[in-house]
């Protein structure tokens, strides 16, 4: 007999809350895995000995349907990123303290590019000390930017809602007879996956997004202007997708002042949409998807949260056949029918690097996105899970918050 | 035998199109109707002659239904207000003389309050010249700020996505350890009625939003941040809901400068985020629902879009009553079940006021609003369209941008 640990860290999604179901409905089908603790902050709950028991918060097949379809973390999250043991190895023994005392045979990191890290870092430690616990990485971020795996859970829900509230928003600025601009900032500081995901609208038959702006392309405020003024020959309503990570002149992103003496608060589409209203004078706004792109579950992607839960599933039996610093990723075998399977790759192979779009996704103009990208995209925000409502709501489900004290 | 004409007008809704499906699956039905005209962008079209014929452009029930679960205007839309006749009649001649020359019996203006005054000034200008056009006006505003009517198409639609997002902001507002306050920015510039309804996540038992302000309650900034730290003492992370139309101090709705003597581009929203990082100093962001509030039709409210489609096609009844001048209106019969039925209201009575939050709705201490309020909003919100999707998206009914042209 063993417990098991499981957390969720870094920014919230959609999926790592099915992450957690597919861990633990897991682990109750192991008749050798007795307690399931939940870590409350990520590993901050390891090293402070603050887990709460799973099996006593989600009692039944409803609890865990609700949970897929409740965004963000449940058992919330942390930003923090283990020292370097040489530095400081307090943390690392607090947690092994913590794993021993508990009786912790497996413990699961639900997680990003930081998370990772400290997957690698925590399995080495523990093979030095010779202290048998598995540890094993279930990935998840909207950026979509983990290597290896083929996309991440999270991606494909924030996706779909990139891409449906991108429609909804064309068919909102084309209403007056005037021409105008609207400008949508999009998550990504790094990578311009989410971004570029808003070109599966092109699929559908719409020219819109007529621009599309990703960090993995240079960025030139006179070339964009330019590129509006040519669109807005073709179309009386022209849409711009811009990743929140593109460069642009030292001041503006960080809220200094820009080229107009103005303070940008509220970054990079802000700036765009006072470049056309000084430059090119028409009608002209931006909208910030804001945290809405990584929290409306109520308009998750299916094949995602299903997906989520499966590749939490895989890590147990991962764990389970023995392995430890691993991080479960997905391989795409094919587009039609679009065909995964789950595989582990070294958790230092993941940790602290990153995935940026292919250049065959960006079109030689640097301002839009090529076709070629579809077929990568569209399967990862197809279908639409059930979802419970209350009072014509979603409803969530959540953990007392004295519970979580 | 007559043809008849159908506009839309101001701010986009998810329900807009209902109401046009609702006049137009009307018109059908009568054998004596001929031709259904869509004026497009709104009254301009009549005053341009510019009309395209329905029933070439909707040929199936399935196009009625993906108009149905299509956001904004099909036809456009316009912010013009007739002049008075006395200062310049000849905007009323032309509109007359497209109506004559188009044999057009009946006219039907789906919009708000500047359209219910254009229902009004036709509608007398029609009797005083012995012009015998029906014209009758259907509501239709996010806003929910007209009188008479119980609430208005689009509203319901609109609270819900507020409701839900503000759910999801919610869960994503409470995954970190430290203490945190996320202000959400609701459209309304007069009434609050849009973002009162944020309240209805009470009746789920959430103590959130722990704050709401609304423009019916004068603001206070230091009264503000004594409820912010109030919650704090009570909540790890207090979320508010503001109004885009709160009382602020002088240029910081307008962009020029504040108290902090930064540039606000955002609004409220951003205002009440520095306000609190400045006095308060903790963790805090602003998120502006903006125009997803309006055109999220994928989250539409089933009651909202049916009542739409219903009183628009009751607007068509209403004419061939005779009956001009009007606005179809609701009246709440009862709330359990919820019950309403569809009236008229005389243009005049409805053009160019605003209804607003009854007292009983908000709290004592004007900062929150009260239970009274839920059973008006809950019925509103009830019920989830089967909505078509595409390729993962939901999908639109649109017009060609050369036949709008």
């Amino acid at each position: 007999m063993m417990n098991i640990a499981v957390a969720q860290s870094g920014g919230p999604t959609c999926a790592i809350n099915a992450s957690l179901v597919g861990v633990f409905r897991e682990a109750l089908k192991v008749p050798d895995i007795d307690a399931v603790f939940g870590s409350v902050n990520g590993i901050e709950g390891i090293i402070n000995n603050h887990l709460v028991d799973m099996k006593s918060l989600i009692k039944s097949t409803e609890d865990m349907e609700l949970l897929k379809q409740t965004p963000s973390t449940v058992l919330g999250s942390c930003r923090y990123k283990l020292p370097d043991r040489q530095d400081d190895d307090s943390v690392y023994r607090k947690i092994a303290n913590t794993l021993i005392q508990r009786q912790i045979g497996a413990f699961f990191y639900i997680g990003g590019n930081d998370s990772m890290d400290t997957v690698n870092k925590l399995s080495e430690y523990f093979r030095e000390i010779s202290l048998d616990v598995k540890i094993i990485g279930i990935p998840k971020t909207i950026d979509n930017d983990l290597c290896i795996t083929d996309h991440t859970p999270g991606f494909g829900s924030a996706a779909k809602y990139v891409a449906v509230t991108m429609h909804e928003i064309i068919r909102d600025s084309s209403v007056y007879s005037m021409p105008s601009v609207t400008v949508a900032e999009i998550m990504g500081r790094h990578a311009g996956w989410l971004t570029a995901s808003s070109a599966v609208l092109h699929a559908l038959g719409e020219s819109a997004p007529h621009l599309i702006y990703v960090p993995e392309c240079k960025f030139s405020l006179e070339k964009f202007l330019k590129d509006v003024r040519q669109e807005m020959a073709k179309h009386k309503a022209v849409i711009v997708a811009v990743s929140e990570g593109i460069e642009v002149p030292d001041g503006v992103q960080s809220g200094v002042v820009d080229n107009f003496g103005h303070k940008y608060l509220s970054g990079i589409g802000k700036y765009l949409e006072e470049s056309v209203r000084s430059e090119i004078g028409c009608k002209v706004r931006s909208i910030e998807l804001n945290v809405m792109q990584r929290c409306s579950s109520h308009l998750c992607s299916r094949t995602d949260i299903d997906e989520a839960e499966a590749i939490g599933s895989a890590g147990v039996r991962c764990a389970l056949n023995g392995d430890t610093g691993k991080v479960m990723v997905f391989r795409r075998v094919k587009n039609q029918p679009y065909t995964i399977v789950i595989e582990t790759a070294d958790a230092g192979e993941i940790a602290n690097k990153e995935k940026f779009l292919p250049t065959e996704f960006v079109n030689k103009e640097g301002n839009n996105i090529s076709d070629k990208a579809l077929d990568y995209f569209l399967p990862l925000i197809h279908g639409e899970p059930d979802i419970v409502i209350d009072k014509g709501i979603p409803k969530h489900f959540t953990i007392q918050e004295s519970v979580l004290k």
